[in-house]
């Protein structure tokens, strides 16, 4: 299950205003975080913006990060592409602190400028967060972020995300088509 | 930009707590509602699972919908194919009440069963919800409906659904990939 050979993106910094071009689409995504002397990543899929740099993850409380997160009160969002496919399943299948999945999985923590969370360096995007809103964590497991730095790779503009469908299928995102001259402009 | 010949689909009841099937991937969505001799549909791209029959929906106090569906306490979750995209682009422009969106964009409002709300004929699936909490609405926008009834399309297995990037731009859903086989059963 060791993920070997992929490619380390050369990144840009990026709007956080911007970030819904890789979050709206829906796809799965690693959450990176850290608290005292651990760290962790866990596989989501729930997530969904909630303004245009804020971000809101459905976190199960039976999650190791579920604690890392709330005590941190950060997180990185990174958005792996489909040759990170073993790491994605891999993860998703381990649960609780060890063994460590950056060595695991061979992936590379990097560091973050505004969280103490790590970066997956293999991820296309990362986008540091904070946590804003503790008030939905009890009643609905749903954390509140607030998108405080993005490092995106300089190209390809779109990288090939996957979307998880539950029972083990995966859609891969395809083709971009924009329909901009379509859109009145206070809605694009 | 009115749609026409779009089929309709023959649909059959599917479970509701498998909805993640069409959501998690996290395609755009019509999203109809009712109250008293309103009737209206909106397009939405933020929304996520939070129970495996719950979902979250950030809904704009500005779109006309926020308070047909805030007051019924209902609506239907449609889900359309790339076909229905100058619907959902021209949906998606329109604010307000009139003209009425069914005539406009030539879509079919169907009867559900458990709520008052349409369902739109020419979409693959719809999901007839309840409004279950209310409480972050004020404060965020969200939201959370269960869905207690289901209807979709008997085939294809995975429509070809439409998810937004902004900026005009939408992904069209790629290939479904099975890796079953790899995952725990408990984390299917």
């Amino acid at each position: 299950m060791r993920t070997t050979g992929i490619k380390h993106f050369r990144k840009k910094d990026f709007p956080t205003d911007k970030v819904r071009r890789f979050l709206e689409p829906g796809p799965i995504v690693l959450i990176s975080s850290a608290h005292k002397a651990e760290r962790n990543i866990m596989t989501l899929g729930w997530h969904m913006m909630m303004e245009f740099d804020r971000v809101g993850c459905f976190i199960w409380d039976q999650n190791h990060s579920f604690e890392l997160i709330r005590r941190s009160r950060q997180c990185v969002i990174n958005v792996p592409t489909y040759d990170l496919i073993d790491a994605v399943i891999g993860i998703g299948n381990q649960h609780g602190p060890r063994p460590d999945k950056f060595d695991e999985f061979g992936l590379t923590p990097a560091k973050a400028t505004k969280v103490t969370a790590p970066l997956i360096a293999e991820c296309f995007a990362n986008f540091e967060c904070k946590l804003i809103d503790t008030s939905l964590i009890k009643r609905h497991s749903v954390f509140v972020f607030e998108v405080v730095k993005a490092h995106v790779a300089t190209s390809p503009k779109y990288p090939q995300t996957v979307h998880y469908r539950g029972d083990g299928v995966f859609m891969i995102s395809g083709r971009n088509v924009s329909y901009r001259e379509r859109f009145k402009r206070v809605n694009l």
